[in-house]
Protein backbone atom coordinates (compact mmCIF):
# COMPACT_ATOMS: atom_id res chain seq x y z
CA UNK A 1 0.00 0.00 0.00
CA UNK A 2 1.70 3.03 -0.99
CA UNK A 3 1.26 6.90 1.18
CA UNK A 4 -0.62 7.81 -2.14
CA UNK A 5 -2.06 4.78 -3.43
CA UNK A 6 -6.12 4.80 -4.78
CA UNK A 7 -7.13 1.55 -3.56
CA UNK A 8 -11.00 2.49 -3.97
CA UNK A 9 -13.06 4.00 -6.85
CA UNK A 10 -11.92 7.34 -8.64
CA UNK A 11 -15.73 8.86 -8.53
CA UNK A 12 -15.85 12.46 -7.01
CA UNK A 13 -12.25 12.70 -7.01
CA UNK A 14 -11.91 15.71 -9.91
CA UNK A 15 -14.91 17.63 -7.96
CA UNK A 16 -12.44 17.35 -4.46
CA UNK A 17 -9.56 18.76 -6.91
CA UNK A 18 -9.35 22.08 -6.13
CA UNK A 19 -9.62 22.08 -2.60
CA UNK A 20 -6.99 22.70 -0.34
CA UNK A 21 -7.77 19.46 2.19
CA UNK A 22 -6.13 19.19 5.24
CA UNK A 23 -3.91 15.72 5.41
CA UNK A 24 -6.08 14.63 8.22
CA UNK A 25 -9.18 14.68 5.79
CA UNK A 26 -7.15 13.08 3.19
CA UNK A 27 -6.37 10.47 5.51
CA UNK A 28 -9.94 9.79 6.01
CA UNK A 29 -10.78 10.16 2.19
CA UNK A 30 -8.37 7.26 1.09
CA UNK A 31 -9.13 5.43 3.81
CA UNK A 32 -13.13 5.68 3.63
CA UNK A 33 -12.40 4.15 -0.09
CA UNK A 34 -10.09 1.46 1.49
CA UNK A 35 -13.38 0.23 3.79
CA UNK A 36 -15.59 -0.07 0.50
CA UNK A 37 -12.61 -1.46 -0.96
CA UNK A 38 -12.48 -4.12 1.86
CA UNK A 39 -16.35 -4.55 2.46
CA UNK A 40 -16.95 -5.04 -1.10
CA UNK A 41 -14.43 -7.87 -1.28
CA UNK A 42 -15.81 -9.64 2.31
CA UNK A 43 -19.09 -9.24 0.75
CA UNK A 44 -17.94 -11.12 -2.45
CA UNK A 45 -16.60 -13.98 -0.25
CA UNK A 46 -19.32 -16.24 0.68
CA UNK A 47 -18.26 -19.57 0.55
CA UNK A 48 -18.15 -21.30 3.94
CA UNK A 49 -16.42 -24.57 4.03
CA UNK A 50 -13.31 -26.21 5.67
CA UNK A 51 -10.02 -24.60 3.82
CA UNK A 52 -6.72 -26.34 3.02
CA UNK A 53 -3.59 -24.54 3.43
CA UNK A 54 -0.30 -26.17 2.97
CA UNK A 55 2.79 -23.88 3.89
CA UNK A 56 5.95 -24.38 2.38
CA UNK A 57 8.96 -23.10 1.26
CA UNK A 58 12.73 -23.06 2.80
CA UNK A 59 11.78 -20.37 5.27
CA UNK A 60 10.60 -20.40 8.85
CA UNK A 61 7.44 -20.35 9.82
CA UNK A 62 5.61 -23.44 8.32
CA UNK A 63 5.23 -25.09 11.43
CA UNK A 64 5.08 -22.22 13.88
CA UNK A 65 2.23 -20.97 11.64
CA UNK A 66 0.43 -24.36 12.04
CA UNK A 67 0.99 -24.26 16.02
CA UNK A 68 -0.34 -20.62 15.72
CA UNK A 69 -4.00 -21.48 13.65
CA UNK A 70 -3.98 -24.59 15.91
CA UNK A 71 -4.22 -21.73 18.98
CA UNK A 72 -6.79 -19.79 17.54
CA UNK A 73 -8.57 -22.81 16.55
CA UNK A 74 -8.68 -23.84 20.31
CA UNK A 75 -9.42 -20.53 21.15
CA UNK A 76 -12.82 -20.45 19.34
CA UNK A 77 -13.80 -23.93 21.02
CA UNK A 78 -13.21 -26.22 18.59
CA UNK A 79 -12.07 -29.96 18.43
CA UNK A 80 -8.96 -29.82 16.91
CA UNK A 81 -5.90 -32.60 16.15
CA UNK A 82 -2.14 -32.51 15.06
CA UNK A 83 -0.02 -35.22 14.07
CA UNK A 84 3.65 -34.57 13.88
CA UNK A 85 5.36 -36.23 10.84
CA UNK A 86 8.84 -35.82 12.18
CA UNK A 87 9.79 -34.69 15.60
CA UNK A 88 12.67 -32.08 15.68
CA UNK A 89 14.90 -31.43 18.51
CA UNK A 90 12.95 -27.85 19.48
CA UNK A 91 9.11 -29.47 18.65
CA UNK A 92 8.91 -30.48 22.41
CA UNK A 93 7.72 -27.01 23.85
CA UNK A 94 4.83 -27.31 21.22
CA UNK A 95 4.28 -30.18 22.35
CA UNK A 96 4.24 -29.35 26.28
CA UNK A 97 2.41 -26.01 25.40
CA UNK A 98 -0.74 -28.22 23.60
CA UNK A 99 -0.73 -31.24 25.33
CA UNK A 100 -2.38 -29.92 28.17
CA UNK A 101 -5.85 -29.08 26.27
CA UNK A 102 -8.25 -31.43 26.66
CA UNK A 103 -9.86 -30.49 23.31
CA UNK A 104 -6.57 -31.87 21.27
CA UNK A 105 -5.51 -34.92 19.89
CA UNK A 106 -1.96 -34.97 19.84
CA UNK A 107 -0.05 -37.40 17.88
CA UNK A 108 3.71 -37.12 17.50
CA UNK A 109 5.82 -40.23 15.01
CA UNK A 110 8.39 -39.97 17.40
CA UNK A 111 11.01 -41.51 15.31
CA UNK A 112 13.40 -37.86 14.58
CA UNK A 113 15.06 -37.00 11.62
CA UNK A 114 15.12 -39.53 9.19
CA UNK A 115 19.02 -38.63 9.22
CA UNK A 116 18.87 -39.43 12.88
CA UNK A 117 17.37 -42.75 12.72
CA UNK A 118 19.49 -44.17 9.34
CA UNK A 119 16.91 -46.96 9.65
CA UNK A 120 14.35 -46.35 6.04
CA UNK A 121 12.15 -49.37 7.11
CA UNK A 122 11.80 -48.11 10.27
CA UNK A 123 10.87 -44.77 9.39
CA UNK A 124 8.38 -46.15 6.67
CA UNK A 125 6.74 -47.98 9.30
CA UNK A 126 6.45 -45.12 11.13
CA UNK A 127 5.39 -42.35 8.90
CA UNK A 128 2.48 -45.21 7.55
CA UNK A 129 1.08 -45.55 11.15
CA UNK A 130 0.77 -41.62 11.76
CA UNK A 131 -0.62 -41.38 8.12
CA UNK A 132 -3.63 -44.21 9.33
CA UNK A 133 -4.03 -41.71 12.57
CA UNK A 134 -4.07 -38.64 10.41
CA UNK A 135 -6.54 -40.17 7.41
CA UNK A 136 -9.24 -41.42 10.82
CA UNK A 137 -9.02 -37.85 12.19
CA UNK A 138 -10.09 -36.62 8.58
CA UNK A 139 -12.84 -38.86 8.15
CA UNK A 140 -14.17 -37.78 11.49
CA UNK A 141 -16.50 -34.84 11.69
CA UNK A 142 -16.05 -34.51 15.21
CA UNK A 143 -12.96 -32.53 14.36
CA UNK A 144 -12.93 -29.08 13.21
CA UNK A 145 -9.55 -28.31 12.70
CA UNK A 146 -6.25 -30.76 11.95
CA UNK A 147 -2.79 -29.96 11.65
CA UNK A 148 -0.60 -32.71 9.43
CA UNK A 149 2.96 -30.98 10.47
CA UNK A 150 5.62 -31.99 8.24
CA UNK A 151 3.73 -34.49 6.13
CA UNK A 152 5.24 -32.76 2.91
CA UNK A 153 8.78 -34.15 3.80
CA UNK A 154 6.90 -37.82 4.32
CA UNK A 155 5.27 -37.13 0.98
CA UNK A 156 9.13 -36.50 -0.93
CA UNK A 157 10.34 -39.64 0.64
CA UNK A 158 7.20 -41.60 -0.51
CA UNK A 159 6.89 -42.94 3.07
CA UNK A 160 3.17 -41.76 2.68
CA UNK A 161 1.66 -41.64 -1.06
CA UNK A 162 0.34 -38.36 -2.21
CA UNK A 163 -2.92 -40.07 -4.02
CA UNK A 164 -3.83 -41.27 -0.56
CA UNK A 165 -3.54 -37.78 1.06
CA UNK A 166 -4.99 -36.27 -1.89
CA UNK A 167 -8.11 -38.47 -1.81
CA UNK A 168 -8.51 -38.09 2.20
CA UNK A 169 -8.48 -34.29 1.62
CA UNK A 170 -11.33 -34.27 -1.22
CA UNK A 171 -13.43 -36.50 0.63
CA UNK A 172 -13.28 -35.41 4.37
CA UNK A 173 -16.30 -33.43 5.98
CA UNK A 174 -17.54 -30.46 4.39
CA UNK A 175 -16.34 -27.96 7.69
CA UNK A 176 -13.31 -29.47 8.85
CA UNK A 177 -10.20 -27.27 8.14
CA UNK A 178 -6.50 -28.86 6.91
CA UNK A 179 -3.33 -27.38 7.73
CA UNK A 180 -0.49 -29.06 6.27
CA UNK A 181 3.44 -27.92 6.48
CA UNK A 182 6.92 -28.87 5.36
CA UNK A 183 9.05 -28.07 2.05
CA UNK A 184 8.53 -29.16 -0.96
CA UNK A 185 4.78 -29.61 -1.04
CA UNK A 186 3.95 -31.99 -4.40
CA UNK A 187 2.37 -30.03 -7.39
CA UNK A 188 -1.02 -31.73 -6.55
CA UNK A 189 -1.82 -30.72 -3.30
CA UNK A 190 -1.02 -26.90 -3.81
CA UNK A 191 -3.49 -27.52 -6.53
CA UNK A 192 -5.97 -29.00 -4.31
CA UNK A 193 -5.32 -26.31 -1.95
CA UNK A 194 -7.13 -23.10 -0.81
CA UNK A 195 -4.34 -21.00 0.15
CA UNK A 196 -0.83 -21.64 -0.22
CA UNK A 197 2.05 -19.77 0.91
CA UNK A 198 6.20 -19.98 0.72
CA UNK A 199 8.05 -18.99 3.17
CA UNK A 200 11.26 -17.74 1.62
CA UNK A 201 14.44 -17.18 3.76
CA UNK A 202 16.06 -13.51 3.63
CA UNK A 203 18.30 -14.09 6.83
CA UNK A 204 18.80 -17.11 8.36
CA UNK A 205 20.62 -17.01 12.18
CA UNK A 206 21.78 -20.55 12.22
CA UNK A 207 23.71 -19.69 9.36
CA UNK A 208 25.02 -16.61 10.66
CA UNK A 209 26.35 -18.92 14.06
CA UNK A 210 24.01 -18.45 16.15
CA UNK A 211 22.95 -21.74 18.21
CA UNK A 212 18.96 -23.30 18.10
CA UNK A 213 17.94 -22.56 21.47
CA UNK A 214 14.36 -22.88 23.05
CA UNK A 215 11.28 -21.39 21.92
CA UNK A 216 12.57 -19.58 19.02
CA UNK A 217 12.96 -20.66 15.63
CA UNK A 218 15.79 -19.98 14.15
CA UNK B 1 17.09 -32.69 -0.87
CA UNK B 2 16.97 -34.73 -4.20
CA UNK B 3 17.31 -38.63 -3.86
CA UNK B 4 20.23 -38.78 -5.14
CA UNK B 5 22.00 -35.78 -3.81
CA UNK B 6 25.34 -36.23 -1.90
CA UNK B 7 24.77 -33.88 1.11
CA UNK B 8 28.29 -34.83 2.88
CA UNK B 9 31.46 -35.61 1.95
CA UNK B 10 32.68 -37.77 -0.93
CA UNK B 11 35.14 -39.49 0.77
CA UNK B 12 35.50 -43.47 -0.09
CA UNK B 13 32.90 -43.16 -2.30
CA UNK B 14 35.01 -44.72 -5.36
CA UNK B 15 36.07 -47.32 -2.82
CA UNK B 16 32.02 -48.23 -2.44
CA UNK B 17 31.93 -48.18 -6.08
CA UNK B 18 32.09 -51.83 -7.33
CA UNK B 19 29.35 -53.13 -4.72
CA UNK B 20 25.83 -53.35 -5.22
CA UNK B 21 24.82 -52.12 -2.48
CA UNK B 22 20.89 -52.54 -1.41
CA UNK B 23 18.71 -49.94 -1.49
CA UNK B 24 18.42 -49.97 2.37
CA UNK B 25 22.46 -49.61 2.21
CA UNK B 26 22.31 -46.79 0.44
CA UNK B 27 19.81 -45.30 2.21
CA UNK B 28 21.43 -45.41 5.43
CA UNK B 29 25.38 -43.98 4.14
CA UNK B 30 23.16 -41.22 2.69
CA UNK B 31 21.47 -40.14 5.72
CA UNK B 32 24.78 -41.11 7.27
CA UNK B 33 26.67 -38.49 5.68
CA UNK B 34 23.54 -35.98 6.06
CA UNK B 35 23.80 -36.86 9.85
CA UNK B 36 27.60 -35.61 9.81
CA UNK B 37 26.70 -32.29 7.82
CA UNK B 38 24.03 -31.57 10.02
CA UNK B 39 25.82 -32.23 13.01
CA UNK B 40 28.84 -30.27 12.25
CA UNK B 41 27.03 -27.31 11.31
CA UNK B 42 25.42 -27.75 14.71
CA UNK B 43 29.30 -27.95 15.87
CA UNK B 44 29.78 -24.67 14.55
CA UNK B 45 27.02 -22.46 15.65
CA UNK B 46 27.62 -21.89 19.09
CA UNK B 47 26.28 -18.24 19.56
CA UNK B 48 23.78 -18.24 22.51
CA UNK B 49 21.70 -14.70 22.40
CA UNK B 50 18.08 -14.19 21.68
CA UNK B 51 17.29 -13.77 18.58
CA UNK B 52 15.67 -10.68 16.13
CA UNK B 53 12.97 -12.85 14.00
CA UNK B 54 11.09 -10.92 11.26
CA UNK B 55 8.43 -12.19 9.04
CA UNK B 56 7.40 -10.23 6.37
CA UNK B 57 5.92 -10.52 3.32
CA UNK B 58 2.04 -10.34 1.47
CA UNK B 59 1.46 -13.85 2.06
CA UNK B 60 -0.62 -15.66 5.36
CA UNK B 61 1.61 -16.63 7.99
CA UNK B 62 3.09 -13.78 9.47
CA UNK B 63 1.37 -13.32 13.07
CA UNK B 64 0.45 -16.75 13.21
CA UNK B 65 3.72 -18.08 13.05
CA UNK B 66 4.12 -15.37 15.70
CA UNK B 67 1.87 -16.95 18.21
CA UNK B 68 3.11 -20.58 17.11
CA UNK B 69 6.73 -19.20 18.27
CA UNK B 70 4.45 -17.42 21.55
CA UNK B 71 3.10 -21.40 22.13
CA UNK B 72 6.55 -23.28 21.74
CA UNK B 73 7.81 -20.22 24.13
CA UNK B 74 5.64 -20.57 26.68
CA UNK B 75 5.49 -24.47 26.39
CA UNK B 76 9.08 -23.94 27.52
CA UNK B 77 8.28 -22.14 30.72
CA UNK B 78 9.40 -18.83 29.12
CA UNK B 79 8.10 -15.17 30.12
CA UNK B 80 6.29 -13.84 27.55
CA UNK B 81 4.58 -10.59 26.30
CA UNK B 82 2.40 -9.81 23.22
CA UNK B 83 2.04 -6.75 21.65
CA UNK B 84 -0.79 -6.50 18.85
CA UNK B 85 -0.47 -3.13 16.81
CA UNK B 86 -3.35 -3.79 14.75
CA UNK B 87 -6.73 -5.57 15.72
CA UNK B 88 -7.94 -7.74 13.40
CA UNK B 89 -11.67 -8.96 13.10
CA UNK B 90 -10.02 -12.20 13.26
CA UNK B 91 -7.59 -12.35 16.32
CA UNK B 92 -10.31 -13.20 18.87
CA UNK B 93 -9.75 -16.72 18.92
CA UNK B 94 -5.69 -15.55 19.71
CA UNK B 95 -6.38 -13.51 22.81
CA UNK B 96 -9.31 -16.14 23.79
CA UNK B 97 -6.64 -18.60 23.50
CA UNK B 98 -3.76 -16.84 25.27
CA UNK B 99 -5.24 -14.96 27.61
CA UNK B 100 -5.45 -17.77 29.96
CA UNK B 101 -1.88 -17.57 30.66
CA UNK B 102 -0.67 -15.97 33.82
CA UNK B 103 3.17 -16.06 32.19
CA UNK B 104 2.18 -14.36 29.19
CA UNK B 105 1.18 -10.50 29.09
CA UNK B 106 -1.10 -9.89 26.82
CA UNK B 107 -1.80 -6.06 24.74
CA UNK B 108 -4.17 -5.46 22.33
CA UNK B 109 -3.97 -1.62 20.47
CA UNK B 110 -7.63 -2.36 20.52
CA UNK B 111 -8.53 0.52 17.78
CA UNK B 112 -9.15 -1.97 14.79
CA UNK B 113 -7.62 -1.77 11.29
CA UNK B 114 -7.18 1.87 10.06
CA UNK B 115 -9.09 2.01 7.27
CA UNK B 116 -12.10 0.91 9.69
CA UNK B 117 -11.16 3.56 11.86
CA UNK B 118 -10.43 6.63 9.69
CA UNK B 119 -8.76 8.55 12.10
CA UNK B 120 -5.75 9.12 12.07
CA UNK B 121 -4.90 11.24 15.25
CA UNK B 122 -6.71 8.27 17.36
CA UNK B 123 -4.67 5.65 15.03
CA UNK B 124 -1.42 7.39 16.29
CA UNK B 125 -2.26 7.69 19.59
CA UNK B 126 -3.18 4.33 19.86
CA UNK B 127 0.28 2.90 17.99
CA UNK B 128 2.07 5.41 20.58
CA UNK B 129 0.89 3.85 23.65
CA UNK B 130 1.19 0.54 21.75
CA UNK B 131 4.58 1.22 21.49
CA UNK B 132 5.43 2.11 24.90
CA UNK B 133 4.32 -0.88 26.14
CA UNK B 134 6.43 -2.81 23.80
CA UNK B 135 9.21 -0.57 24.40
CA UNK B 136 9.25 -1.38 28.32
CA UNK B 137 8.91 -4.80 28.59
CA UNK B 138 11.97 -4.74 25.94
CA UNK B 139 13.97 -3.00 28.27
CA UNK B 140 13.00 -5.67 30.96
CA UNK B 141 15.15 -8.74 31.46
CA UNK B 142 12.15 -10.43 33.19
CA UNK B 143 10.91 -10.99 29.97
CA UNK B 144 12.32 -13.95 27.57
CA UNK B 145 9.93 -13.51 24.16
CA UNK B 146 8.10 -10.48 23.06
CA UNK B 147 6.10 -10.89 20.05
CA UNK B 148 5.39 -7.52 18.51
CA UNK B 149 2.64 -8.08 16.44
CA UNK B 150 2.07 -6.24 12.69
CA UNK B 151 4.28 -3.36 14.13
CA UNK B 152 5.82 -3.41 10.70
CA UNK B 153 2.35 -2.17 10.00
CA UNK B 154 2.55 0.68 12.06
CA UNK B 155 5.95 1.81 11.15
CA UNK B 156 4.81 2.38 7.27
CA UNK B 157 2.06 4.44 8.40
CA UNK B 158 5.05 6.40 10.41
CA UNK B 159 2.92 6.35 13.72
CA UNK B 160 5.75 4.87 15.20
CA UNK B 161 9.27 6.28 15.13
CA UNK B 162 11.69 3.44 13.22
CA UNK B 163 14.84 4.87 14.87
CA UNK B 164 13.37 4.29 18.48
CA UNK B 165 12.17 0.57 17.22
CA UNK B 166 15.78 0.15 16.64
CA UNK B 167 17.16 1.21 19.32
CA UNK B 168 15.08 -0.50 21.86
CA UNK B 169 16.11 -4.00 20.11
CA UNK B 170 19.60 -2.91 19.73
CA UNK B 171 19.54 -2.25 23.46
CA UNK B 172 17.42 -4.92 24.83
CA UNK B 173 18.37 -7.65 27.41
CA UNK B 174 21.11 -10.15 25.90
CA UNK B 175 18.75 -13.83 26.23
CA UNK B 176 15.48 -11.81 25.20
CA UNK B 177 13.84 -13.13 21.82
CA UNK B 178 11.74 -10.97 19.94
CA UNK B 179 9.55 -11.10 17.05
CA UNK B 180 7.94 -8.41 14.71
CA UNK B 181 5.64 -9.36 11.90
CA UNK B 182 4.01 -7.37 9.61
CA UNK B 183 3.99 -6.58 5.92
CA UNK B 184 6.72 -4.00 4.21
CA UNK B 185 9.31 -4.61 6.91
CA UNK B 186 11.65 -1.43 6.82
CA UNK B 187 14.98 -2.29 5.05
CA UNK B 188 16.76 -1.33 8.46
CA UNK B 189 15.06 -3.81 10.54
CA UNK B 190 15.80 -6.97 7.94
CA UNK B 191 19.46 -5.70 8.68
CA UNK B 192 19.46 -5.48 12.30
CA UNK B 193 17.35 -8.98 12.51
CA UNK B 194 18.87 -12.63 12.65
CA UNK B 195 15.97 -14.22 10.70
CA UNK B 196 14.24 -12.87 8.31
CA UNK B 197 11.32 -14.70 6.54
CA UNK B 198 9.18 -13.26 3.52
CA UNK B 199 5.49 -14.81 3.21
CA UNK B 200 4.82 -15.07 -0.40
CA UNK B 201 1.21 -16.10 -1.92
CA UNK B 202 1.15 -18.66 -4.31
CA UNK B 203 -2.36 -18.74 -3.35
CA UNK B 204 -5.39 -16.92 -1.51
CA UNK B 205 -8.58 -18.54 -0.59
CA UNK B 206 -10.27 -15.35 0.34
CA UNK B 207 -9.54 -13.90 -3.44
CA UNK B 208 -11.25 -16.85 -4.79
CA UNK B 209 -14.41 -16.50 -2.61
CA UNK B 210 -14.31 -17.93 0.11
CA UNK B 211 -15.44 -16.18 3.05
CA UNK B 212 -13.25 -15.80 6.08
CA UNK B 213 -13.84 -17.96 8.71
CA UNK B 214 -13.06 -18.43 12.86
CA UNK B 215 -9.82 -20.27 13.51
CA UNK B 216 -8.17 -20.54 10.14
CA UNK B 217 -6.20 -17.80 8.23
CA UNK B 218 -7.35 -17.98 4.58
Amino acid sequence: MSAGGNDGTKDGSADRAGFAASSEERHRERMQRKKELIDRKIAQATIERGVLVVNTGNGKGKSSSGFGMLARSLGHGFKCAVVQFIKGSFSTGEEAFFRRFEELDYHVMGEGFTWETQDKERDIRAAQSAWAIAAKMMADPGYDFVLLDELNIALAHRYVALDDVLAAVAARPERQHVVITGRGAPDALIEAADTVTEMRVIKHAFKAGIKAQKGIEL
